[in-house]
Parts: C-alpha cells; structure tokens; sequence
C-alpha cells in the first residue's frame, strides 16, 4: 500500500511547522513505498545541494526499510557494509530519512529531510511521522 | 529571482483543481530559475512515469524560456533541433511545461505537468500561471 | 499491492513453455508495482541484448499501466509523445510488456518479454497473464 | 562456457531453501560468464535495496574470478585498491557474491546474495554452488 497524497501533505506540513520552529530552511521529501517520489517541498533559502540529499535519504529508507542513518554505522571503513553508499543510484548513510510503516507493518513510503545539521535534519522528519501517528518501526517492515 | 514556496503553493493548488476538474490524475513539478525542484506533487493514481516527464518538461521550459511544445516543432526528423531532446539529461519536447515570468519579464521558474493528453497538461500547466496572474510571455524572458 | 514470487515463477514458467512452443530463446522479466525486479530468467541462447529491453518493457508498462507497445502508437515524428521513449532512464515503445492488474483493477506489476519478433514477444508476454487469469485491462489501472 | 538455465534454476532454488532455513529474505542473482543477467529472484518481503547489492555483488566476482568479500580486504582506506568500488559502474567489496567455476576450472558464472548480514548473505551464496557441486575455487579461475 502506498502513501496516499493526503498523507503525505500532512507528513510535509508538520515537517514544516517544525522546522520553522528550530528555525532552519529544510528539503522535504515524500516517497512511496516503491521509492518513487510522492510530494515536496524546498523551503525559501534552503541549499539547492539539499534537494538530492533528500530525495535519497527517504530512498535509502524505503529501500532497507530503517533510517537512513542505521546503515551508517555498518559502512564506515572496515565495516560490514563499507561502500553501500555507492548502490542504487546514491544511498544516504546520515540521518535524515524515515521509513512511514503503516499499523499493520506494511511499508507505505519514506520521508527524507535535509538541510540543516544531521539531529535537526533527523527532529523535522520524526515530526513527520508523529503528524501521522507512525512512529512505531518494526525491524524489517512488511512490503506488500 | 526564484519562485517562492508560497507562489509554487498557490500554482500546484490551482493546477489540482484544474486537473480534477476535467477528471485526470497529473504529476504537479515546480522548478525555480536554476532548474531545480521547488515544489511537487503526485496525485493519487497519477502515473509513475510521468513524474520524471513532469520534472523535464519544467525544465525545459526554464532551461529555454519557452513552452516545452516550442522545441518540438524544431526537433523533428529534417528538423533544426533535430536530436535536442537528448541534451541537458533529457529535455521533453511536446506540451505540458511552461515558465513562470514576473511582471517585469523575469523568469522565476517552471511548471510542468505529466499524466493525461498533451492538450489537458498544457491546460493544467496554465491554470496555474493564471492562478499566479502570470500568463504572459515574452519572446526571450530576462534571467536575473 | 506487489506481485507475489509465487506468482511471478508462475507467469515465467507459463511464459516459458510459451516460448519453447513456438521456438524461441527470450529474456522474461518480472516487476512489481514499483517498477523493481522480481524476477528474471533468460533462456538459453537469448540474446544478451535483449536483458535491457525485456525489463525496459515491463517498465514502461507498469510506469504508464498499459501495454508497451501502446506508446510506440504516439511516439514516433510528428506524434504527440515524440521523444517519450528517453525519459524514465530509457523506456521501450514497442510490444512485449504488458501491466498485470488484478481482479480489483489495482496494478500489481508487469511483465516484458524480449528475444524475437514483437509479435512472439507479445505472445509470450500474454501467455504469462493467461496462466494468472488477468487478461483484463483498465484503461486506467489503479496504484495502491 | 557460460551457465545454463537449468543450472541457474538448480543453484536459486538451493539458494532459496538456505534463505528460508536461516529465516532470512533474499535477493538472488546469477550472471553468466560475461557478467550478464541469466536468471534471479526477490523473495517476498526483501529489501528493493537488495536487488543492485545482489547484481553487483555477483559482478564482481564474475569480473575479477573471486568472492566479492575478498576485494575488500583490499579496498579499504589506505590499502592498495582503495577507491576499486566505484568501476565498473559499482561493485561491492563485502561478502555474498561468489564465481561458479566448473571442474575444468572455467569459470562460467556468479551468485550474489543480498538481504541479510554479510555471513548470512554468504552462507546462502555458498549454499548455490554446493547444489552444483562447484565449491571449488581455483585461485585464477580460466576464461573460455
């Protein structure tokens, strides 16, 4: 099942509303569940370099179904997972990407935020899935 | 001077309701004056392909400061630009993309619309200049 | 709704007799709703050429929901989608992917045969619907 | 001499029974000798992520005749072939994929497993080639 556009508007909305609060200027990005962009949004005055950034941190989410900062601790140098980042077009290895998993476990899409330090980039996509009410990740989400 | 969030908020809105009005399902892309994503959305249903189409035909639209439908007059087998289309990583050349030119003749930007006949994107695409009261369109628009 | 593996062996296997009948070698891609691989064989002796094209077909007929060869209808000089074919990282507009959709017209993947004539790619791409039992085909299937 | 289907068939399907064995969802890839597609499959509920990791993977051990985890060893900060990973339109320098090579010691193929830890992601490769009773590895497998 994938986000529908409902959804993602509200997902993006909140991830605004917060990240007015802390007072950065954030790349917003809605994917579904088969990684294909869905909505977004670049606030006035953030990085054009955040756009991609984005984009690929809420495809790294969506492809490995966790944040995208969890594959960052197995692909550092001598790690299990060293140079993962260079697959699938681009991965994101810092945090900032949120798989959205629905009540049942199913996977239905990703956020990815950037534009500001890696917490506050990570704080604006959280706030995304609170909006939601999907802040509960299972360790391997259902994909259907 | 680029497109703001507000003004590609109000240009998306409109086009929606164009586009639910005559009963299609449209990729929605804003693009600012530098070719980059300012703003998008997928409607439910809408096609996965089109979203690229969405993206590149707002950019060529910015990229050469006319309607995408323009280029492909000239870009015709026997024609001037024949071959153009495979340039800037993929430029469209039939309707659905047009740019966003201020009230002093400056390009702030493009929309594109991808997902029904080239007729309906190209009235989409124009609900929202209207929506912003930017239908006009000189022969070669400024770039600041 | 993704297409299942155990569908997916299905389709093949049944592609496949197909091809033997009517002696040919082909490449037999599987994608889900997404447009991601699911599963591939190549038949002994296919042509290497044609691992591209059969997952570009299945591609371009789950990104559009219709049959490949549908585009090719509207692409060539002069038409209106003239030029389609090189957005989407290469698409394919002529016959051998085919969308499968399901009882409730919900799109579920497609399939993309290549090795032959477009002709005996087509056969043998529907042969694959056949042993599913889902010939039909929305004007619009839905994505969920 | 490259791989055959049935050969490719026999060796997934081992694959797969290992991957349910160990509980595991995989991505599983077979290349000929060139490097090319001959046959492979998602498992349900595998990661989309998988799907280059497990091609790739079994690229690079067909390209260079060894296990992909070998180059590794090589290809970290300060060893001789850093930076390797980025050629050949990307390899993968952690464990899972393996050359198939024959009892003459032509190597004639490759298996690359993704979807697990990198031990498990073996453990499946190696579960292929021993349903083919090829686990020998010669340390320069022949090209033919």
């Amino acid at each position: 099942m994938h986000i529908t556009l409902e959804q993602a508007e509200k997902a993006i909305s909140a991830a605004r509303i917060k990240a007015i609060e802390i007072k950065t200027q954030m790349c917003l990005a809605i994917l579904d569940s088969g990684g294909h962009l869905k909505s977004f949004d670049r606030m006035d005055h953030a990085y054009v370099g955040s756009i991609d950034i984005a984009i690929k941190k809420a495809r790294t989410a969506v492809y490995f179904g966790l944040p995208s900062g969890e594959i960052g601790k197995l692909s550092q140098p001598q790690g299990p997972l060293y140079g993962i980042e260079q697959t699938n077009e681009g991965l994101i290895t810092f945090p900032g990407g949120l798989p959205i998993v629905n009540k049942d476990g199913v996977m239905i899409g990703a956020i990815g935020v950037s534009g500001s330090t890696i917490e506050n980039d990570h704080l604006v996509a959280y706030a995304a899935l609170e909006a939601l009410d999907l802040t509960d990740m299972p360790d391997h989400p259902k994909r259907t």
